[in-house]
Order: structure tokens, then sequence, then C-alpha cells
């Protein structure tokens, strides 16, 4: 099942991908899948982000290498932060360069969503509470995050976290999906999602430990090493094997 | 202006608190306040937190006193950090002790809520963003906070964020209201909104340079010093000159 959120008719409506077209639903995946009968052509619709996020919980340092790269060790467990709701961005979505900061940097990451309430969830049923798997680029202002120490304020500027283009129940991560950032083509990350030190279901227990997470929401899984600066009028590309490409341009 | 949302027939409710009755409004008040025509005594109202937060903002060490007391310096600029929605609780609501922590600490704070759109505020407009002033705790598990680094997971457990009672127009936080917190009945921290070292206005301009907040949205100030830990059974007491009591108990 590959899941689209898209504009049609000024509504953000979710939809089923199937080859070229756009199977719209009635309501919301999160319950089950209610066609509502209507049809667009795929290469038509412009795409809003695939979710509902009432909150976007993101992890650092889940590569080793990228945690190497930081300066520093690996963490003794997942490090957890969270990126505002408002930062928010569409595949195609224009990243804004803020004023206040001189650099910002990309982060390619896998990301899943929330399909039921998920709370004290065990690894082992990790499974039943993931709607799909999606691309997101943890969008960084790196001299903010070294100065302020927390990192929200850096990663959590309006339009900062892009997420798409679709959503996708038909990967398995922890088989090794390829991932990899492009900037201006050029490729500047690639890793595989089963080198992530804690894996998915993983860090839906230790999340679910702390915090409920309702349907819709967001979690990202962290980014490999080769994190790197971008210039307004470049464009970033995150692909990931299975799901599909995130391209986004800095302005 | 005293404001309260309230549980009324299974819905939570805004409401006007004038002496000891709630006069209902017809919807929220961020657009202006519309009475419903309803009226019920305040002494047989359940508290709701007063606001409809899709995040809360927080800040970190902004009493001096507090930034010592954590063995640092004081900050060169705000260190905003986030608490989840899903950590907002009420007055009179039971904080959950996490079975993963050893060290859950009382964080008493002045914190306002949002009434329109803010995107890039100047502090000198700050005023016309704020709905109201009111007491929040913010909850923290201070042996979590000290073994992550970032404070996300260590303040944002389910419960770990209690506000109210009321949200009230008619202070001013900047000519110095006393601020106290008290544990089964004993003070534990002292101090006055004037000594903040940012302000409400200045805070509100750094926030929303980064980030747009909504209305219902929660900024809450930052604690003074005399933080220290709580245990199951124990009742938390956070006293605002000129707002109200805002208690909780640990469960």
């Amino acid at each position: 099942m590959r899941l689209v959120k898209i504009w049609h008719n000024e509504n953000a409506r979710w939809g089923l991908l199937e080859d070229d077209k756009v199977k719209l639903l009635a309501g919301t995946p999160y319950e089950g899948i209610v066609l509502s009968g209507e049809v667009v052509p795929f290469e038509e619709t412009k795409l809003e982000a695939p979710c509902d996020a009432t909150k976007v919980v993101a992890i650092g340092k889940n590569y080793y290498d990228h945690a190497v790269e930081l300066g520093g060790q690996a963490p003794a467990q997942p490090i957890i932060f969270m990126k505002p709701t408002t930062s928010v961005n569409r595949h195609l979505g224009e990243i804004e360069y803020p004023e206040i900061s001189d650099r910002v940097d990309y982060e390619g990451e896998l990301a899943f969503v929330i399909k039921k309430t998920a709370r004290k969830v065990k690894a082992a049923d990790a499974k039943d509470y993931i709607l799909g798997y999606t691309c997101l680029n943890d969008v960084t202002a790196r001299d903010l995050q070294q100065l302020d120490g927390q990192w929200i304020r850096a990663k959590g500027f309006d339009t900062f976290c892009p997420l798409g283009p679709v959503l996708t129940d038909e990967v398995e991560p922890e088989k090794g999906l390829r991932i990899q950032t492009f900037l201006n083509g050029e490729l500047k990350q690639e890793s595989t999602t089963d080198k992530l030190m804690w894996p998915v279901a993983e860090l839906l227990e230790f999340i679910t430990a702390c915090m409920t997470l309702y349907p819709g929401d967001v979690v990202t899984t962290g980014t490999p090493a080769g994190i790197g600066p971008m210039q307004k009028g470049d464009v970033v590309e995150v692909v990931i094997e299975g799901i599909g490409k995130l391209i986004n341009r800095i302005v």
C-alpha cells in the first residue's frame, strides 16, 4: 500500500497511489482504507506531507558513523528531541533559510507515521502501530545547534521538516534499505537502514515509555554520516529504496 | 478578565470567571469574548488546562539563581525546548511518577497562552499576542535530563505539564509578581517575575523568530532556584500573585 496526501479542490485528502492514479479515501487511513470513489491522475496532484502530526519526535545520533562525525561517541541510549509541527513541509515545498543562521544542513532520514494511539508499546508489537514509512529531511541550523546546546530552535524553524513523497508499508527497514541524500545532484550521504543502532521497533518502545503518540504523528529515526551545508537556490533530495525521492529547494 | 476552561456536560468549555460564577463562552476566547448565556457555579466545576496547545514551548535557565543552582552559568541567550502536548495536565490532575525515573522534580513557572498567530513578532508588540498568564509546573525527571543531555524525554512524560487554574490578563509580570512553589505545604521556591533574565515580550520575539505560534499555544518562562524532588503521594502547589494556585498530586 502506497499512501499519499494530496491537494484536491482546496482540501488536503488522503489517497491510495496505484500506478499513475490516486484513489481518494473517504477519510483518514488510520482506521482502515475506505475509498470515496474519486480517482485523479497522479501527475496533476500537488502533494502534502503524508501525516497528521500532533507531534514530530526525532532521534539524534542513531547511525554510528554520524555520531562519530559530530565529534562524539555513540550515545548509550536513544536521544529524543522534537521538531515543532509548524516545521512540517511537503515534497517540493521550499525550505526557508533563516536570517539568523549562517549554516543550514540537510539530514536525510527514514521516518514513520503512527497508525493508532501508542502508549507503552513493546517492540514486538511495534508493527501494529506503524502506518507506513517515508523520507524526511531533518533540516538543521548547525550554528544555532552548537550555540544553544538544546536542539529545538536549530531544528524547529518553519519549513525545516519536509517529508514525503509517499507513505508505504511495503518496505522492511530492518532488512536494510539504501538511504541517500543528494545536493544539487551530488551524492552526500549514503547508508542502509539496517545500520540504525536502535531500529524502528525499539525506538517506538523507547519513545512510548515516555509519551503517548497519536495516529498521524511522525517519528524520524536519525541521519547517517555526510551532513553538510546548503545554500539558497540549492536542491536537496532524500532518496530511500522502495519509498521514493523527497525533493526540496532552499530559498 | 479571568478565563477558565471547565468540563460541562462532557465538553471542555471556555468560560469567564466572575466572583463565584462561570459565564460560559459560545466558542474560544481567541477572537473575542462571546458569552453563550449559560452560567454555572464555579465550585461545581472541574477545570481543564486553560489552553488549546498545538505546542508547549519552554525556556531553560531564565532565572539567574536557578542557572547557577544547576552548576552552570547564565546562558547568553534564551534556551528553547519543548514539552509534548501529551504532557499537558490540569489543575488537580495527577502527575504520574514514571517507572524509569528515580528523581522527579517540581519547577514552578509563569506561563502565557497565545491569542493570535504569532510569527516574527517584535517585543514591542508582544502584548497583542498574549491572551493571559497562568501557573505551570515544568515537571522534570532530573536523572533522565542529566543522562540524555537533550531535555525532551525528561520533561515530556504524559501528565508532566500541569497548568492553571485560571488564565488572566489582569497581571503585569514585568512589575514583579511573587512566584512560589510549595511541597506538602512547605515553601521550596520563591522569587518574583521581574527577575526573569528574558522577560515575556523578549521571549515571544525570540521564539517567533524561529517558529510560528498558534492561538492556544503555551509558552512557559523558566523556573527560579529551589528545585527539588517529589515523591508519590506528595502535593505540589505553584502559586503566582494575582493568578492563583495550581495544585497537583504525585501518584
